[in-house]
């Protein structure tokens, strides 16, 4: 099942996706929303950000590749950081840094877990873990992955939630104005959804809609000023956002 | 102006603070709510942790004693990390450590800055930073700073909002089984409150009700089981909470 958030007059609302058609639903998204109204065909709406987490967490180090190629351990538990719900945007919403940074900005694409009840998985989305690189590291005694990743835009999601992907065959590509640049499968990491979502929830009180982005393999890049990062997901679809700038 | 917030049959409740009475009151707390209904003793109410931010950030690194002390530099930018709000509890609330956590948990009494809206000051209340160390120097090549301070119950805030403080002679002071273990002036803050919320609030957008805690200085120590642990802020009051366990 395919779930699309969307604004009408400022309200928000949901509804599935079947084929070209959004079925509009009312209630308790996590909890059995009922069809409400007549169907609309997709292109009459415009996909938000879908989500409005309370906790916005992301993975550090959870691919056996990226790990070989950086030389970092296995990690015994998932390595995380929190990224500021603030940062959150939604498809086709522009990439802009912050006042008086002119630093490299990084895309990774990214699955993104979305909790349901009870510590459940509900479903699946698309994250693009925007990252101001040379904001990490320019304190060399504290590392502020908060900070880089949490400027107001630099949490691109959508365009919808799926409540199924096949992990053991899925890929993660992102195109850089149409030029793949990264491109890896699901079935590499090293601690996966339901494995992240037990031990995460076992010490964190996660709720319905938080969001765990599980972290990116080889080939996150810098994105120069104008540019179009796409984040495809087999069985989700496709997140393009811009980066502010350009021509 | 001092405010309160509480539970009344599962309904969040919130009133101004006169002497010993609470004047409930109605409406957006952070746009001029109104009085409502006769005031209460306030021995009637047991206040709760009184916010739900969307962004609960955390200073380090932000006072000269312990600057100086841990050779620290003096930073160019509030070092920060972000706290889940997931591990937000009141006043009179146990801190539980997680399951299989055995290494030092320790407090850190903090200054918590209320942001109220269009990136203003609204007010400031008590933050109890609860920290587990061992976790957050267990990976070598990542420090969990999100995750050692994110655990449920590690998030003690309350038990009021005030308006106003004079931060020129404030004191936070802890006191563990009623000893004082931390004593120190929030005049040796090397980012100022107002200053903290301009930089933050120049890459963040902050939401009215979002808590920055500010930082601790000298003498934060671990907790045993079963031991209290009482933060007080002059003008503020006092914050008090119990570690699990113990005979």
């Amino acid at each position: 099942m395919k779930w699309v958030v969307w604004f009408d007059d400022g309200a928000i609302r949901f509804g599935s996706v079947e084929g070209e058609m959004v079925q509009p639903h009312t209630g308790n998204f996590f909890a059995g929303p009922t069809p409400d109204g007549p169907a609309l065909p997709l292109g009459a709406i415009t996909p938000a950000g879908p989500l409005r987490p309370r906790n916005f967490i992301g993975l550090w180090n959870n691919f056996h590749a990226l790990t070989e190629k950086q030389g970092n351990g296995i990690p015994e538990f998932p390595l995380y950081f929190l990224k500021s719900p603030s940062s959150i945007i939604g498809p086709d919403a522009t990439i802009t840094p912050p006042p008086g940074y002119t630093g490299k900005i990084l895309y990774e694409g990214e699955l993104g877990i979305v909790i349901g009840r009870n510590n459940s998985i509900f479903g699946y989305t698309i994250v693009n873990d925007v990252t101001a690189l040379d904001v990490l590291n320019a304190d060399p005694s504290f590392p502020q992955w908060a900070r880089a990743k949490s400027f107001g835009s630099f949490g691109p999601m959508g365009p919808c939630i799926v409540t199924d992907i096949d992990l053991a065959t899925a890929r993660v590509k992102v195109a850089l104005n149409g030029r793949v640049r990264q491109d890896y499968p699901l079935a590499d990491m090293i601690f996966p959804p339901a494995r992240i979502v037990e031990m995460i929830g076992a010490e964190v009180a996660l709720a319905p809609g938080d969001v765990i982005a599980c972290g990116t393999s080889l080939g996150a890049l810098p994105m120069r000023p104008g540019m179009v990062v796409e984040v495809t997901i087999d069985g989700i679809g496709t997140l393009r956002n811009t980066m502010a700038g350009g021509e």
